[in-house]
């Protein structure tokens, strides 16, 4: 009686945050790409407000917005491997830094990716400092909530496959600067529901560098 | 054995939310506040993310970003004046539009005060289509989560009191354009939880003249 319906795009580290969700619930469903440049019907009748992917259609009803589609999959399928923490302290800490995640990481990757000369070098500062405060949050633990994998390590390792064209753009190392979050980037990866969900460094390389092309850059 | 201080200043729509958020728990706390042009070292250390209130501390512990706090109340004191629906679907759309209000409603609120001549225009009419979108989302329910008063109301009220001077400055009129919406505001205020904790709608008018000339307009 669960139609469960996801329209998203590849390359989205939002729309990753949500095919992991659904794999750690082992939730069945049907995965539809979305063209960004020529968006389907179905995506604009089912998110009209932003017109954006990922959205989770759930026996008809439309969810919208990554962390919020990822907390209504927890809530729904609660019997399974949980995502929040249940803790209110803990699952307010794990939306703070989710949010701070989706205020900060977002933008200046995009600008390290986009920026030249000078604004350059800020922009892999800014980036590399925004990594720093999150690898700072983990500490010494295993994932960002403990020893288990949950909601807030969902929100963040959809950047990591993008962090090689990040660094060859920017001619960078995130590992040298921080060791700690690659590590637990690495220990995520190891797990099923992350490594199929993830897409493909090298692929985000050749997307990214024929979107410079495009936008003018090199 | 609850110790609550709100860290917070007065003009705050998110400020707003949590007061009401505290109001409607019956929660007894130390109100603190802000001097935003010189912050407090308790601030500081309660926030040092993004320096930025309202901050609650409850028994020591620091919780940031006002969405966060009033969904933080209501998991914690849980047994009085429920604020999110208990309906997961209802809950995800809740989220969505409470989100929606802080990506669009801030910024659109802050052109209409600082913009001028033609950018002004259009800062009335992005600020007015906004609201339209939220007066639909509204329908004929007295309130946003149907029959009372919830988690999307707090979300939007707070915005209420500033329309004065929005209007004043923008030559407008909201209820206008969004009758709806403002029957709804009116019948939220109704509520002692919201007009004890909403700020007098003429001194944030003369705050925001004040803060007008500092920056040079008019």
């Amino acid at each position: 009686m669960n139609e469960v319906i996801l329209l998203d795009f590849w390359a989205s580290m939002f729309g990753m945050r949500v095919r992991i969700a659904l794999a750690e619930k082992g939730i069945k469903y049907e995965y539809k790409e979305e063209d960004l440049r020529n968006k389907s019907p179905l995506l604009l009748q089912m998110n009209p407000i932003h017109k954006k992917i990922p959205v989770l259609i759930h026996n008809g009803k439309p969810i919208s917005e990554s962390l919020i589609i990822v907390q209504y999959v927890d809530e729904v399928w609660n019997e399974k491997a949980p995502l929040l923490p249940s803790d209110p302290y803990q699952r307010a800490q794990a939306r703070f830094w989710a949010d701070f995640i989706d205020k900060k990481v977002y933008d200046a990757a995009g600008k390290v990716w986009t920026a030249k000369g000078e604004e350059k070098e800020a922009a892999k500062k800014e980036f590399i400092d925004i990594l720093k405060l999150l690898e700072t949050e983990l500490g010494d633990k295993p994932y960002f909530g403990g020893d288990s994998f949950g909601f807030l390590d969902i929100a963040l390792v959809g950047f990591y496959p993008w962090f090689y064209a990040l660094e060859t753009f920017g001619n960078f190392s995130v590992e040298a600067e921080c060791p700690k979050l690659i590590e637990w980037a690495k220990s995520c990866k190891e797990k099923e529901s992350v490594s199929k969900s993830l897409a493909d460094e090298k692929k985000l390389y050749e997307f990214a560098a024929e979107k410079r092309k495009t936008m003018g850059i090199e």
